[in-house]
């Protein structure tokens, strides 16, 4: 193989493929990039067997052919050289690279010896603007489990239907569900499965670097999925299994209602989860007639703290604990100034929701003593 | 003890002193910070048995007296509460904080448990102003040896004489010497001490955190020092010991003489350092007559590099070999445009120095074959 091509362009390719591979030292395959010249375009494509990411780049195609090299040396290399055009040309089983007064030869591996990858040609779902895709796994996929006791709770859970696509990630603990409503084109297909942790954060990095005005289609067939954009592919197996039955959770009456300043009340249980003990977390207590809630954690060794939150406050008087980090992760996630929370007694899950936003709800359980 | 201080002025204060404690489980009282309410001021003061450090923070004194609370509680508490005034107050062995709407017990030990602060009463050496000593530190202090073995250089030499003060490290394989040229406030006293790294490292975070106008006051006495601002002090143990003789190893005169682009010489040397073995590293071949550096770099296992360097070049054709961090160190702490490479062959030490700068030196040992 031989072509030319510009290093700011390779460098991009190179960096949206390489980041899942690692060191495999069973499979040394596995730590290379493969680079293919085909028609008029440079391909490059990882994978770690569950997960293989392919990026096409332009350039002058001299001969076609492929080969593969180390990805952390072809990538720390190539983001170091100056951004003027490299000239890539194979030779035995190495790659012969120029650029400007810098000459290369890095040693390869046969190409044969690259895994195969899958070719999808399921049925297409969906096509979504990337940044919306990216903040809709973003705001929820910290919420899932990282055990694989419990595999089918390892990843996150994709509802399409017709009017909306559903994004939800639990640890058993909390629960969050991202909805994003869809307008023209609906999708054409219900469906739901469940993608592995690393393929959401493999794709959240991804998409944060796409264009703005960047689409992305989803493809579904039997086990596996495809993103799609005009230059990128990643295709992942999915988790078999049957997500756990969360709507019962999502309670939408309340006999406790509160509405808090978001920040005032993130910023109470940060100071307030200092002198929490684990046993006894945070305490709140609700006072509907004062419009307050106490907050008091407490730790035989440290000391204590209490704050006082005022708010917004109908309903029943409640005491209930919860982890101080499973409430600032759910606050977190959350960016309108003010936030909703409903109780419904101190056994039962509260719920934490933005005010005037109908796209994200955190289901938080709480501490039974 | 009660006082009433600033939320800004507390969290400050206590971000200057907290960082040399760590978990010290032997003797936690260590982990504390000593507080004093004494005539109008709050003092704060952190030790590690090393280094002490000292600071003043003004607030409204309604008792004086003093206790001891744990740092890490202590700042991530100030840290994280609102700009407002707080109020401090002892109680039995523990600290009442309020703040706006939180109220807290933090237990303490008592003061009686903390180590006795030494005085230093001994000879003021000179005034520099803060960000000038912070900067001549920082541009040495990476070249200390981090090991024990040879305690002498485990630290920076600072050496002060009527009309420079010069600051030196070195860990054997290179060495950095740094130079501030003294106008009006000479020096007193003829003198050398050797600073531990760890000293070297706080006084350089400290100095960040001073104002651009802020005057350090250096006193010495037997084995001690002392580093004194308006608001702050910080003592320190010296390293007994000879430092080396290492102005021998600074050549005025050489054999080659190159002035190379600092930039681009920096990057080739990152460049070529991905393909050098750990026995052969960097091999710089240079051609006077062709104004020329080649830089070569090969390892069996993975390929090698070949990258030409064009400067202006005089004496002697020369090839020798370096360690590429060695270089990459010295290269990053230059910051003109140009740099000057002084060999003497390939078995004497290379000289690295800014091109219009008489204040920085690097010296760097070449690998013998």
């Amino acid at each position: 193989m031989e072509i030319i091509c510009l290093q700011e362009n390779l460098k991009k390719g190179i960096n949206i493929i390489s980041n899942i591979i690692g060191k495999n030292l069973t499979l040394p395959i596995l730590n290379n990039i493969l680079l293919t010249v085909e028609k008029k375009r440079l391909r490059l494509i990882s994978t770690d067997l569950e997960i293989a990411i392919t990026h096409w780049t332009s350039g002058k195609v001299k001969k076609e052919g492929e080969i593969t090299i180390p990805a952390k040396l072809l990538s720390e290399f190539i983001n170091n050289l100056p951004n003027k055009k490299i000239e890539i040309k194979t030779k035995d089983n190495s790659l012969q690279i120029k650029c400007e007064n810098f000459k290369s030869i890095i040693k390869g591996i046969d190409s044969k010896e690259f895994p195969i990858i899958p070719e999808i040609k399921g049925e297409s779902i969906i096509k979504i603007k990337a940044p919306e895709l990216r903040q809709a796994f973003s705001q929820v996929v910290n919420f899932t489990s990282l055990s694989d006791i419990r595999p089918e709770i390892s990843g996150v859970l994709i509802n399409f239907n017709s009017k909306e696509i559903k994004f939800v990630a639990t640890d058993s603990f909390r629960l969050g569900e991202k909805i994003l409503f869809l307008k023209g084109n609906r999708s054409r297909v219900k469906k739901s499965v469940i993608i592995p942790l690393r393929t959401v954060q493999e794709l959240i990095r991804i998409l944060g670097e796409q264009d703005k005005e960047e689409v992305v289609e989803i493809l579904i067939e039997q086990n596996q999925i495809l993103f799609k954009t005009l230059d990128s592919r990643l295709i992942s197996r999915l988790i078999e299994g049957t997500y756990p039955n969360y709507e019962q959770l999502i309670s939408k009456q309340f006999e406790t209602n509160l509405i808090l300043d978001k920040n005032e009340f993130l910023n109470t249980v940060k100071i307030s989860s200092l002198f929490s003990s684990k046993i006894n977390d945070l305490r709140l207590k609700v006072v509907p007639k004062k419009s307050l809630v106490e907050v008091f954690a407490q730790d035989a060794e440290i000391g204590e703290n209490i704050s006082e939150l005022k708010g917004e406050i109908k309903g029943k008087e409640i005491e209930i604990i919860f982890n101080h980090k499973y409430l600032l992760d759910g606050l977190n996630n959350i960016s309108s100034n003010k936030v909703i929370l409903g109780l419904n007694g101190e056994a039962s899950p509260g719920i934490l929701k933005p005010v005037g936003d109908l796209s994200f709800i955190y289901v938080i359980m709480p501490i039974k003593l």
